[in-house]
Order: structure tokens, then C-alpha cells, then sequence
């Protein structure tokens, strides 16, 4: 009995990694990072006022983490933009999201039971995209532990990591302040998630990739589905902090 | 007759489109570029008191498009400066605008009819630096349509785009404004003929690319010259503009 | 007896460029580096509360050189950490640094004597540094005179030149200056070393790579020694330039 669960878990979880990403799982992600992009003071206005500057900020939003993991690995940074069916759909949903007349596209994402099922599914597309970029920076760097994790960190945590440049781009500047400093939840899920897939990738953690892609999903999306339903800017990582370093 | 009109048309083209750039072209582009670097407060004291930065300025405005374009297509960013003859004839531009005995050069470049044939040189340099850039990039990613565009625009704005960094080399920082939020006409007018040549690399707009070449020329010639002439910082497009965003 | 001493200094010089750096060399490397970034304001209040971010800093210490010269060269700029051991060593010399108890690591290699045998050995990895760096340009650029000399530059100045991204990364942010318009002394010297590898590798200075190696390192653990034991912010190369430019 033990074992046809287990059996059922693991054919469960490789089934679940081999979801196609495009188009459904990439359009939620594309419209919660252009939501929160909208709910940044003086994004509507820039909209308005400096259309191509703001459609390049929705590109940052919802490219950023190949832009800067391309980076990271030398690759071109606009390597991903040949992929022009994703671009026009970013862009498709950045119209909407700033241009729909009555403002009804923002009105029907943003209305909270819709907007939580959008946000479970970006975090699939975001714990895919981290061990993904493990894979591949494995694949260049056998044994750089510390490639990998970076690699799946920046992947994991797209533009909040580039903050800073994708604010001056909107003409505002807080050097006071960037991600790094003062981690958001996302960001720290991230780089705990980059190091377990390294950890799987490198044969440390006994576990099937599909397996932890399943489990890591899973987990993120209860986090992110409670936070966004409590509005809380909090992390479940706090209590344990609190523990380590009081 | 008119055969023989369209003929000759093209290979005047053709003709046009063969013309060596440097270096007398390359050298005109150095010129106005240096000129304009020139302009900016607190260049001339910069260049007294700190040469080293002031020549890093100045390569900057003579190569910033190849550099960004490097940068987009995961080149090596210093790659154009393997080029050791434009980089010392942009040297010997740099020194004889900032250290010439009794301003003469500077005077003579900056005479208006002097300068306009200078600003004429320049537009030439810069479409052919666009539809090279496409050029380019269309040989590496044949459906790229997004990265066709951003390389014919970058190489031909330049410096322009990243004029926030060049500034904070010489210790100026003005984040509340950038070449994206207020697109100055040679940026804007890249941008467009960026369109223009992605289209006709893509065989969308039916026409060679020396014929593109030659007629977009005459438009960036006849607009800059007018504007320079006029002392000018308007745009042929805020007319159009004004037009479709009332 | 002329040719005898010739001899040994050549073999001397050899065998001296044969040491190899790792660990005890890279190591000073790494105490000098982030006994530097201790001294900065702030720095022990930010690993107190921001320990990632801190230790972000002092990788960009460590492996600042070796991440702007993978810029430069479009290689990927996260290269060098692929060298796991290098890298642990740095960050396990940064632990030591920041929360050694009752501090006595730092106490121990900022006693002058101690340090200024640390701050001669960060010298000889410097200067090894610059030479490969243009070896390494060299092999790619036979004729890039520029890219020889700029690879050189950012491999011996390292974190100074990109300051001011080091800063905003701890939430400090100083653009009206760096370290382009204000040169430190290893700057400069790095600079000038830059020129003198060039010309050894491109054969118009007579002498073997091994003795310019040998014979910069010399000059520069002497100035630098000096510069530390008398605590001076001052140059060597003032008095050259109060004559050049009065």
C-alpha cells in the first residue's frame, strides 16, 4: 500500500513537471508581475505620459530573471526575446492591464479569488524557472556550487533583484534600499529552493527532480496563496529567523 | 524612362551604400559627438582636471553603440576597441576639441556651416550603423524580431541611452530623467528606422536594403540639418504625435 | 660576474613567477581585501544585521577584478566562482573578520607588522593578476592594444572601479565621485602597469614576462608597504605629476 502511494506520488509529481509552461502558466505569471507593477506609485501615470518607458518596465517584470541569469552566464541578455510569442503575450497583457477601457481587466484580476488562482500559478512557472536554471548552469558548470545557486536564485527572483535600475528607468532612484538588504518572501524562498535543487542536481539530496518540483510548488503556493489572501507582507520564514537570531 | 529613373535610383543606392566609412565618415561622427560632449556644464573643467575621465566620456560618446549592442548581443563589451585606428583617431578628435591652443579647432567645427556638413556626415554613420546592427543580429536570431529592433536602435542612439551612466563617471547623477522617459529626435527617429530595416530584413517591406538606406539617410540628413541649422530641440514627429495623442 | 648575476636575477625572476598563488598568496589577498571593507562606515553594523548582503560585498572585494574583466571580455561574470575552494576561503576569511569572538582575528592581522606582511603579499597577487589578465586579453585581441590595456586596468584595480555599485549594494550611494575621477595610488600603478605588460607582451619592451613580473612586484610591495607603515593617503606618483602639470 506504501509503495503504490509512493509509486502514485512520483508518477503525480513527474506528470506535474512535465505541464507545458506556454501559454496558461506564463499568461498568470505575466499578469500578477504586471499587477504588481500597476500597484507601484506612478506606474498608471508613466503609462500615460511615457508609454514606451512603461511597457519597457512590464518587459523587466515579467523577463527579468532571464535577463539577468543570461547575464550571469554570458549569454545576451535579450536572448529570450526571440521567443516573440511570449513578448507579444507580456505585451498583450501589459495593454490590458494599463489601457482596458472602464479599467475592467485590472478590476477582474485583481479581485482577490481570481487573483489567488493567477498567483498559485505563478509560483509554478517561478519553481520551474529555478530548477531550470540550476539544470542549465549545471550543465555548464559541473561542479560550481555556487553558479548553480546564483544561477537559480536570480532565476526565481526576476526584477525585484534589479529593483533599483528598473525604478530609475521610471525615473525614480532609492539607493537607500534594494532587495538584497531587505529580502521580500519571494526572494528568500527562492534562494532556499536555489540551494535544495542544487543540492538534488549535485546528487546530495536523495529525491527525484519531478519529486521536488512537485513538493517545492507546493509549498510555495500555500505560502503565497495565504499571503496575498491575508495581505501580509510577512514570510513564514520570520518565526524560525526570530528563533536562529534573536 | 522612368525604368531607367528607378534604375539609376538604385544604383545610386548601391553606390551610396559601398562608401567606405572610415575614415572620413567615422571621423565626422567624432567630431559632432565630441562637440555635443563639449556642450554639456562642467565638461571643459573636467577635461583639466580629470583627463582620464574625460577621455573614458569621450569614448564613450564615439563607441556607446557599439558597446551596448555588444552588451545585448553577449559580446565582449570592449570588443569595437580592437579597433586601435578609430579608437586613436577618436583620441586625437577628443584632444584637439578639449586641449587645442586658442580653442582653434573647436572654433572652426563649430562654425554653423562647417558643423552642419559635420551633422550630415554623422546621420550617414548612423543609418548604416543601424542596418548593420540588424544586420547582425538577424544572422544570429532569424526571428528575433524584438532583438533585431533593440540592436538597430541602440547602435543607432548611442551614448544617449546610457547617458545616466556616462553622467555619474563624471560625477553628475540625475536620476529623475533618462534618454527612455524623454526620447530626444535621433533616438526616437533610431527607433523608427530601427522598424524600418527589421521589415526589410524580414523581407516584409519590399525594397533592397541600399535603396532603404540611401532614402533614410536623406531623411535624417534633411531633419538634423534643419533642426542644428534652426538651433532647434523640437521633432518632425511632434506634429504626428500631437495628431494621434491629442 | 655581469652575466652570472643577470643569470640568477632571470632565474630568480622565473622561479619567482612560478609561486603559485593559491592559498597562502590569495589569501593575504583576501584579509587585506576585507580588512578594507571593515574600515568602511558602516560595514560591521550591515554584517550584524544584513549578513547576505555583507557577504555579497566582500565577494565583490575578493573577485571584483576577475568579474569586471569577464564583463569586459564577454565571458560570464560569474566565471570565477566556479573555483569552490577560492571561494569558500574568501567567505570563511570574511566570517573570521566580522564575527571572530572578541574580534580577534581582526586584532591580530590589522597589528602593523602582520599587516604590512599581508599587504606585500596582496601585491604579488596583484601584479600576477595584471599579467595574466593581458596574457589572457592577448591570446583573444592580438592586435587590441585598448583591450590588453583595459583588462589589465580592472584586474589589478578590482572592487575600486565599480565602488560605487559595491556601495548602493550596502545602501550607500556617492555618485558626484569614483574611482575614475579620483585614481588611488593602486589604481594608478595598476594603470601603469597595464602599459608596461602590453608593451612586454607585444615584445616592444626587451625583457621577459618573468622579470617585469619580479621587478613591478618589487616596486609596487615597496610602495605599498611604505604607503601603509607611514599611513599615508599620498602617492608616489604626486611629485612625477606636480612636475608634469604644474
Amino acid at each position: 500500500m506504501d509503495l503504490l502511494s509512493a509509486l502514485s506520488l512520483g508518477e503525480l509529481a513527474l506528470s506535474f513537471s512535465r505541464v507545458p509552461l506556454f501559454p496558461v502558466f506564463d499568461l498568470s505569471y505575466f499578469i500578477v508581475s504586471l499587477l504588481y507593477l500597476k500597484y507601484e506609485p506612478g506606474a498608471v501615470e508613466l503609462s500615460r505620459r511615457h508609454p514606451a518607458a512603461s511597457w519597457l518596465c512590464a518587459m523587466l517584470h515579467c523577463f527579468g530573471s532571464y535577463i539577468l541569469a543570461d547575464l550571469l552566464l554570458g549569454e545576451p541578455v535579450i536572448d529570450y526575446f526571440s521567443n516573440s510569442s511570449s513578448v507579444l503575450l507580456a505585451s498583450a497583457v501589459w495593454y490590458l492591464t494599463f489601457f482596458c477601457p472602464l479599467d475592467l481587466f485590472y478590476k477582474c484580476v485583481s479581485f482577490l479569488p481570481v487573483k489567488l488562482v493567477f498567483v498559485a500559478m505563478k509560483e509554478v512557472v517561478r519553481v520551474r524557472k529555478i530548477a531550470v536554471g540550476i539544470h542549465h548552469a549545471h550543465h555548464h558548470y559541473h561542479h560550481g556550487w555556487f553558479i548553480m545557486i546564483a544561477t537559480g536564485w536570480v532565476k526565481g527572483s526576476g526584477v525585484a533583484l534589479m529593483a533599483n535600475f528598473e525604478q530609475l528607468l521610471r525615473g525614480v532612484w532609492k539607493p537607500e534600499t534594494n532587495e538584497i538588504l531587505h529580502m521580500s518572501f519571494p526572494s528568500k524562498a527562492s534562494l532556499y529552493g536555489a540551494v535544495l535543487f542544487t543540492l538534488q542536481q549535485t546528487r546530495w539530496l536523495p529525491m527525484s527532480r519531478a519529486t521536488l518540483i512537485f513538493l517545492f510548488t507546493m509549498f510555495m503556493v500555500s505560502c503565497k496563496v495565504f499571503l496575498t489572501a491575508t495581505h501580509s507582507h510577512g514570510s513564514p520564514f520570520d518565526v524560525l529567523e526570530g528563533y536562529v537570531c534573536p
